[in-house]
Parts: structure tokens; sequence; C-alpha cells
């Protein structure tokens, strides 16, 4: 039984990360912490947690997390970065959901971030915690880079085919779709029911803040830059990732990206590669820890076309989180992350 | 560890069933049937189901299902009827999620449903499976009545207050709100999307299936026959139901009103009622086998308001039969059933 | 041709004004106010009206207010009080959309709109602008108090039962159903679409601000205090509100109620009662100023129940101002209110 | 006044068509056909017209059809080729919304649509009725051949691109998203809101019917045949389609691409180029006939994106036909068009 300490209690990828941690055996949750719900009872705040969770927020400060074997943060970017040397220092296993550690090279986190880097030693400490490149890695590592949402759907949807030379890697598509609890539990009007409900549209597509961390991941597995346009969209519903992906091939054969496919993520546990002809759907992995892809090469053409999905709130970050900490510690990898999709 | 078969495995509350007991410790899915997806695996219709189970669809045959511990009903009206007594025969414990045996009535559940009965005989050896009243018969019953989604949330709610004769009985009023999944998984244009988005209408207003059931019930605890006004409500979302109850106050007094309820739901695991001044949100128990409560008398009125939510597919359908289950053959009551809502 | 100002043109009331008006063809649109987007082309914040409205946002002052023939206030509680009576000087009619002008006991205002009242002296020279309750008078006003959405819908259900003496008036009941965007366009967490989505819930059971309002219009239809109890609900979509009333009958007769509700409303140009049997949905006035009603009294109670819906923007407040518009100009009631309902 | 019939107006495009035909002054709908509604009110049907329509369904049969100026066809594909000859021989327009008469290949259009063609020599005569590429050959036409939905979308994203020479046409990437009204009002597990609802999935990735008419109107643009990846998207919302077009620059030059769209559509009523850096959004469009794109080239790449929205049953069904009418009766192209975006 180790004691985590989750860094942001009060947002959605710090209430997921209780929902799922309240039902794993080999974790206590001993320090919720929130600036503005100081006192307050987890439950009061997230009545979905009654009867399961049964501790108040705290104010984040060093001395309670420092109690702790890991912690989470699950706040905005800038505050990981302030507190995690102090935490590792204390050998306390740090996982970051924010994308302080993400990205390797610091001017161009600069850039996209908006901020100085405060502890910029540190990043290459840090382990991209993406389990099924990084496995080996995340076992021995005291401090996890949480990916993001789109990028965790959509370098899994592109892995296998980069990884086995099969594309042109300067004219990569990846043409994403997100459920709108990525933007956050703050008050924004942009994420009003009466703003996304009903609606579809692209935002940011002139350049999203995941796009440097996908072309480092993308780039680092074809060992050379890999050009890449990316196009997130908000979609009318609260969870799920639905990545497609095209790119086009050097070498085609239908038949032999499936089994590529199946092969590749035979012996993942989150990774599940569909029946040929079958199109994946957020809602069978929503709650869940699964991708689900598809690849498929429509009309004998030369491009291809992969359908990757995810729940941003569980693979593409809190269940991911965990899935990290099940390695670092030993635990079994699927520790707390087996509950399926709630359908329909 | 019992073996359980699923009559009629394709409709929402069969799915459910299927997500909730591969979850159970103490249960082996050894039957799901299906007349036309017969030989099909189950997780090729539902693939939020890969990787937890490993079963085709069979035909619905007494063969098989006598092979089972228990066998739950989750089909149409009418079918559950005509299996249950042979299986009752040959020691199969059996629960109907259908509304075959919840009327005691004979005369009267054939004017509501329909048709003939086809075993009058053992209506009255069925045992009303809710929990929070008859947990004793439960515990000794062969045959289950599960109760119907509205019934579960209308009676949770008005229980306590007519228990204590608290209320005038010949003028209750239930104005009940439930998603679409309520409707099934069939093929019908009033529960395609385009007609039930962004939209909300009452239904059945004149006299729906359900009333006579609730009718039932709370006369039962009144000891004598209750006038009731139900009207049911289409909401556009998937899964919750939302009984907002209205009745006159005998003997009024709102802060009594509070610790009654807590007080008769104290040791219910499944029945959760709110500090004062809290709403409940169907999301917090989606997914969950909960219901949550709240009870209040408005601006000092004579008028006691109940709100009562519960997810209709879980303590309304396939949740309340594996309490029901679990209670029959001595586990844990909560075996299962520890998962918690999915917010957001 | 007149000219019309809206003070306070980015809210969803302000935005629906700007549509309606838009299409009227006796009225120019010279003056949109808005503190925070003085200066912005309209179109710019609202995309959906390019093409059909070429002006900017200025500051609400009354020097450019004054130029116009009629103003309408779509802001927050508390500002049109402070306007309104220099604009009345100056000849300008006013249509005010908020709750300054809707209660005629001040002190009862204060108390739920928690501030003090500007102008108390002009409350009585305030028409309360339901038309099919005080067409005559709104003829003559130059001041409009607008109603409240929950009103529209509750006061038009109840108000053939009342006008008639039939039911038991201080036991009555509105569970009554809203659309989030009456919520209005302010960054807020609970309008989020991950709070709102997929679920339904209660909320100020306790006690709403349109309470007050509820009852001094059917006290008034009375002729004495009436009784209610008013919970309201948000339902996960966009517009529409669903009332569902209930009352005890005095004398009761189903078939009577019908054709007396058909009698009452047969001259007003938007109220529609639905044929026997027939349930109103929300959709079906989605966009339009219609509100259509549906009376029953399910299984030969004492109890009637009456289904009344609307638009909550349109009948419930931009499509009802300009039907006062209309008619204190002396237009066709119906100028610019003909669109139907967008279905599906 | 012409007189205007519609075959199948039970559907969402028949409906829509009544919708948008009710406010146009020069059109009398004189004859609503459908099978199975045969004498049935068609405000029976669809309470949304109460007030705007006073006449009931009839059968489709060739005597009352006959009367008419117009004839538009909203049915399934297969009918309207066996009834458009002779309505054309008795001097009646056609504009079929059906895909009968949208591809000059006929082998294609069999092996697409799985069915013989009736009266291939039509073909021919059919006018695509895309106004923005066939204005004029539209004004003399007696038979319309009404464009799809997500060909609309597509082709008025790609067309100033290719008229211009400026990509690489054999490597055309369109992934689009449409809304479930798409899928018609008729009875289907897929199509059900429980199916639907909080979920997004790609569908017939493999090959969609669009995919030939997409291609052949591209190909007659580019004057050789086009390489095209079309994939189509579910978005759990009723109305809207995004379509999300890339394609490769021969010649880049990112500010010349604005002013590009800008020229090309500076004169068509229902085109509008939103200013640089605006991303559409589908709710702009919804209940209006126009499209709203955008292009961009995102980082310095030379990936052209362009990003295309038109509500699938008007811009993309009901709305163009009547666009289309407009411009064959010599009426003003706008007429019974100019309501605007139900917002929100």
């Amino acid at each position: 039984m180790i004691k985590a300490g989750i860094v942001g209690g009060t947002g959605y990828t710090g209430v997921e990360l209780l929902r799922i941690l309240s039902l794993h055996n080999e974790v206590e949750i001993s320090v919720v912490t929130s600036r503005s719900d100081d006192g307050l009872r987890v439950d009061a705040l997230y009545p979905s947690l009654r009867g399961s969770i049964d501790i108040c927020f705290s104010k984040p400060e060093l001395e309670n997390l420092s109690t702790c074997d890991v912690v989470f943060f699950a706040v905005p970017n800038g505050t990981a970065m302030k507190m995690t040397e102090v935490l590792l220092d204390k050998g306390v296993k740090v996982i970051d959901l924010s994308a302080d550690f993400r990205i390797t090279n610091v001017a161009e986190w600069s850039k996209w971030y908006g901020m100085e880097h405060a502890c910029p030693d540190l990043i290459n400490e840090a382990v991209y915690g993406l389990p099924e490149i990084n496995r080996a890695k995340i076992q021995q590592a005291n401090l996890i880079a949480c990916p993001g949402c789109y990028p965790t759907a959509t370098q899994l949807g592109f892995l296998p085919l980069i990884e086995n030379n099969l594309i042109d890697t300067q004219h990569l598509i990846a043409d994403v779709k997100s459920g709108v609890s990525g933007a956050g539990r703050s008050a924004q009007v942009s994420a009003l029911m009466s703003e996304i409900g009903e609606s579809f549209k692209a935002y940011a597509a002139a350049g999203h803040r995941h796009l440097p961390e996908i072309i480092q991941g993308l780039s680092a597995l074809a060992n050379k830059n890999v050009g890449l346009t990316f196009v997130p969209h908000l979609v009318p519903m609260i969870r799920g990732i639905h990545a497609t992906l095209y790119a086009t091939l050097i070498n085609k054969d239908a038949q032999q990206l499936q089994s590529l496919y199946e092969q590749r993520y035979a012996d993942e546990p989150f990774v599940d590669v569909l029946p040929a002809g079958v199109h994946p759907d957020t809602r069978n992995v929503r709650g869940s820890n699964h991708c689900q892809i598809s690849v498929l090469v429509p009309q004998k053409s030369d491009t291809v076309v992969v359908l990757s999905v995810i729940d941003n709130l569980v693979k593409g970050a809190a269940g991911q989180a965990v899935q990290n900490m099940n390695l670092m510690f030993g635990f079994d990898e699927k520790q707390g992350l087996q509950t399926m999709a709630l359908y329909p």
C-alpha cells in the first residue's frame, strides 16, 4: 500500500484520478490539494465520490506532499516544475500530467507555453510516459511527463507505420477531434453548453500546443524530423478523442498493415487493434484506459488511413498516469484500470 | 463461483449486466442468448467488452440455461413467464428484469401489458426485488421480479414519508424524467437522435405501464390504496432518471424530514441521502448503483418535495438485479457494484 | 420604419433580438450596446449574423439611445431601472427584458433580487408584457416589463383553469424544465457542457426568483393569493422550456377542459392548444414564438395536468419583446415572428 | 405564384422543404406525398408546422403532381428516376434531391447505388445543381440533380484551389463530419440517440456513395481525374457538416489564398469567406443556406487546410433545392432563404 497525493484535485483530470485510485488495491489517497477549496470535503465538491473517499482538500504544501510515495500533478502548466525538485529530493516519485516536462527543447517549450522553465535541468531526467514506447524506462523513472491527450491518440496511431518506415513522414496529417472535457473545469464562455452543444468546429488550426509534442515523439520514432499538419476539433460531447490520421504509403499493402498493427500491439494491455473493416467509436473506450485502432487503405490508393480512439481523461490523462504509476512501483500494469467502457 | 446465464444479451439491460458481471468475483458468465445473433462473438456486437468476455451468443434454449445457477431475463415482457417454471424446477434461480412477475393482480397486469399471463401461479412466488423493502424475502427467494426504473426511483423517494404516515396519500404526484436508453435498443423513429436530441417532452401522461407497479408498491407501504398522478418525460441524454415527487404534508416539519430520511437509509449501501440544500444530479449516479435523494419543504408551505435520482440501467435494472443476486446467493451485497459514477 | 436600440447586445437574449429584428420590415436596428465590445462589429462576435447586420457595438450611452423610437434592455437585472426614466422623458418607449419592473411590490422585489430599486415610482407605470392577458394595456404602454421565461410558460398553462375558477389555487404545482441558454452567456462552471451535458437536475427548489413573479400573475388572475410550489430543472439542451403543471380540480370534466383551452386561445396568434392526446415537445417551438399547450386529466382522477412549452429565448424573452413592440407601435402582431420552429 | 409538389414529405429533407417553402412569397405548396401517411394532415405529423401549412399528405401519383409547376423529390434513391420523364413531358420542372441524376457515368452509378438506372437517357439532360459552378445552366434547366451534402461542402471548399491549379490533385484529403440528421428519419438502431449521443466515429471509410460524386465534380474543375481520400464521420449533433480539407500546395502563398477565396466568392449570396484566422462553426449556419469557409496554411508548411461548413439539410439539401428553383423560375435567388442561423 503506497500513499498518493494529488495536486489539483478539483479539475477533471484530478477527479478522474480520484475515481481510478479509489478502486486501486495498492494505493491510499492521502493528500488532495486545492487552493480554493481548502478544508472542503472532497465528496462535497464531487458527490459522485460519496462513500468512496473520506478526506478534505488541503493547501498544496510540500510538507504534506512529502509524506507521499507518489505525487500526481493535475494542474495547469507551470506548477509542477516549481515543486518537483524538492519532492524528488525527498524520495517522492512524481507523475506530471501537465506539459511541464514533455518537451525536451526548452526554447521550444517556452515558445509554445509562454513562460520560462523553472527547472530546465530536470527535463532530461523526466521520462515521457507512453508505456507502449518507453515501458522499460518508466519502470526505472522517478519523474514522469505524462503525454497529452491528442499526442497519445496520434502517436499510437502512427507508431507502427513509422517504426517500419512505410510512409512519407514529411506530409503527415492528423485530423483529431476531442470532447469538451479536454478544455477543463474552468469558467469560460467558449466551453458553455450553449456554445458547444449541437455544433462542431476546428480550433487552433494554425498551431496548437500539442503540435511540438507530437512532432517530437514521431521524430524520435522516425529518427528524423517529421512534417505534420495537426488540426484539432471540438465535438459536442464530454469525453473522447478520435484521431483520423493520413499518410502516403511508400510501399503499400493493406493486408500486411492489419497484421503489422496486430503484431505490434499484441502484448499491449491497453491498445486494441480492431478487426479489419471495423471502425472504432469513442463510446467503446469511454471511461476505460483502452485505445482502439483501425487501419485501412481506401480504394486501393496509396493513402493509408488510421483511426485511433481514446478517452481523453483516461488513456489521455489520469488512466495513463496510473498505468505509469503501476509500472514505476512494480504493480500489475492493469491494476485499477480494469473497468470497462460505459455503453450506452 | 456460480454460473450465470443472460437471456436477451443484446439489449441495453443485457449489455449492462455483462459489464457488471464481468467485474464480479463470484460469477462466471456461461450463457448469453440472442436469437438474432446466435453464434456471433459477444464482443463483436459490443466492442466495449473486448478483452473482458470471451463467449458467443447462443439461442435461448432451456438445455443450456439449465446448467446455470442463476438466469437473468433481460428481454421484452412475455418471455420470462414462459421459461421460468422449467428453470425453477431444475433448481435454477431466476431474476426477471421484465415486468412479467411484478404485478400481483393478474387482471391488472393483462390490462396494462396486453397479453394473457402464461403462469399466473408463479406470480405469488416471485419476490419484488427492491432490497430496501424486501431484503429478507429476497435472501430466501428463487424468483425475483426486478422493479422497473421509474418505480425504483419513485418508491425509494416516497418510502420514508409513507412509512411514517406523514402525507396525504390520495394526491401523490410523481413528475419523472428519464434518459432515452430506457426505450431500449430497438429500431424506432421516436428514439432517433434527430427526434430526441435538443428536445424535451412528456409522454404517456394519460397512463404508463409503470403506474400500476408504483401504485401497488406505495399502497403496500401505506396499507391502503394510494392515489398517484405519474407523468414520465424524456430527457435528451442516454442514462439517468430524476424523480421529482410532490405530496401534501399532514404534519410538516422540514428539519425532521432530513433526519428521518437519513435514518431510514443509514444502513442501505445504495441509497444516499444528500445533505440538506444539495440537489441530486443524475450524472453523479451515472454508471453506479446508487440512488441519491434530497427532501425539502419549499417556502414553509405544506408541500413536501423529494428529488430522487438513479441510473436507469443500473439501480433501475442491471445493477439492482445483481444486488438481488448477491442477496440470494449470500455474497457481499456490494460485490461487482462498487464502481463509481463517471463524472464528468 | 422605426429605430430600435438594444442595450446588452452580447447576451443570448440580445443576439436573439438581433436575429428577429433583422427580419422585421418596420424596424431599423440603429444602436447595439456593449461595454466590453465597444467598437467591435456585431457580426464579428456573432458570425451567424454575417450579411444581416452592418453595425458595431457602442457604449450604452443615453445620447445614442435617445435617438431611438424603442429601446430593449437585454441586460442583467439592475441596469434598466437606472436608464429608463430619462429615455421615457425623451419620448423613447422602453421594453425591459430583465426583471426590474416585473414585481409591483418593491419590498418583495428587493428581497428576491438583492438590491434597492432605483426608480420605484415607475414600477406602476410599467405594463406586464404578457399579451394574452394585457394586450389592450400593452398597446397604450410606454414601458413594458417583459415576463420571465418560466413565468410565461407557467401562466399561459394555468390561465384558463384559474380564470374559470376550476382548481384549488392553494396547492398549485409547477414542475418546470429549462434548456441551459436560460443561464445566459457568461463564464460559469455550472453551465459548462461538461457539467450540464448528459445530466439532469433540479435547482433552486427552495426558492427561485421567478416564484414571486408567477405568484403575482396567478394571484391577479385568481383575485386572491395563490399557493404555488415551483421547482425549476435544467435539461441538457440549449433552448426550450417545458412546464408540467398540476392542480386539483374542484369540478372535473376532461372533455370540457379541452374545449375550454381551445376557446380561450382561439384568437391568440402565438398560443396553440394541441389536439387531445398529443404531447407538446420543445423542439416544435424551437426558434419560434409559439407556446404549445396540452391539458389532460389522467386516469379519471381529480388532478389536472397541463403541459406547456415555449422557446425560452423567443416567447420566453426576445420574441415576446418584439410581440410587445408590435402592439405598442400598431404593427401586425406577428411581424418578424413568422419563422417556424427548426425541426429536426 | 407557382405550384410546388413534394414527393416524400415525411423525411427530414421533405419537412425542411416545407419549412422553407412556407415562407416563400412566390410558391404555393399544393401537393405533399407520402405513401404511408396518405390522408393525414401534414401538421399532425409535424406540429412545428401548425399554423403554416393547411394540407394533407396524398399518395405519390402523377395525376396530382402534373398540376404542379415544379416537383421536388425528397425520397430515397430510385424513385425520382421512375417518375421524372412523365413529369418533364407534361412541362413540370423537376428538382431531384436524391442521387438518381448526379452521376453521369451510369455504370459507376449502378456500382455505388446497387440498382439499374430506369432512365439513363435523362442523366445528361440533368444539370448538377451547384449554383456556384453551374448558375447559368441551372437557369435554363428543367431537371436538376441537387448535390449531396458532403459533396456540397467539399466542392465549395476545394473549388478555388483547383480552378487556379494550386494543388496536387492526386492526393486530396477530405475529412468530413456530419450531424445525424443526414441518416434520415427511418427506424434504425445505428441512429438511436443511445448509439450516437456522446460518441464520435468514422464510418464507410473504405468507400462512401458520395465519393464518386465528389470525384466527378472536382475532376471536372481540374480537367483531369483527381485522387481523393474521403472519410465521413458522425457527430453527436443533429444538423451540420464540417469539411476539413487538406492538399499539398504546388505554389504556396497563404496571403494570396485568403484574397483568392474572397474574390472567387465575392458575388455568391450563400458562400461566405471568413476573415483570416476565424474558424467556421456549424452552429453559425444551422438553419441557414450559407456555407462559411476558412483557408489557411499552418506553420508555413506546403499543406493547405480548408474548413467549410454548411447545414446538411439546408445548403446540403432543401435550401440548395430552393436556390435552384429560384434560379429556374427567375425569382430572386435569395427568396425564402434569408432566415439566419439559430444561435445559440
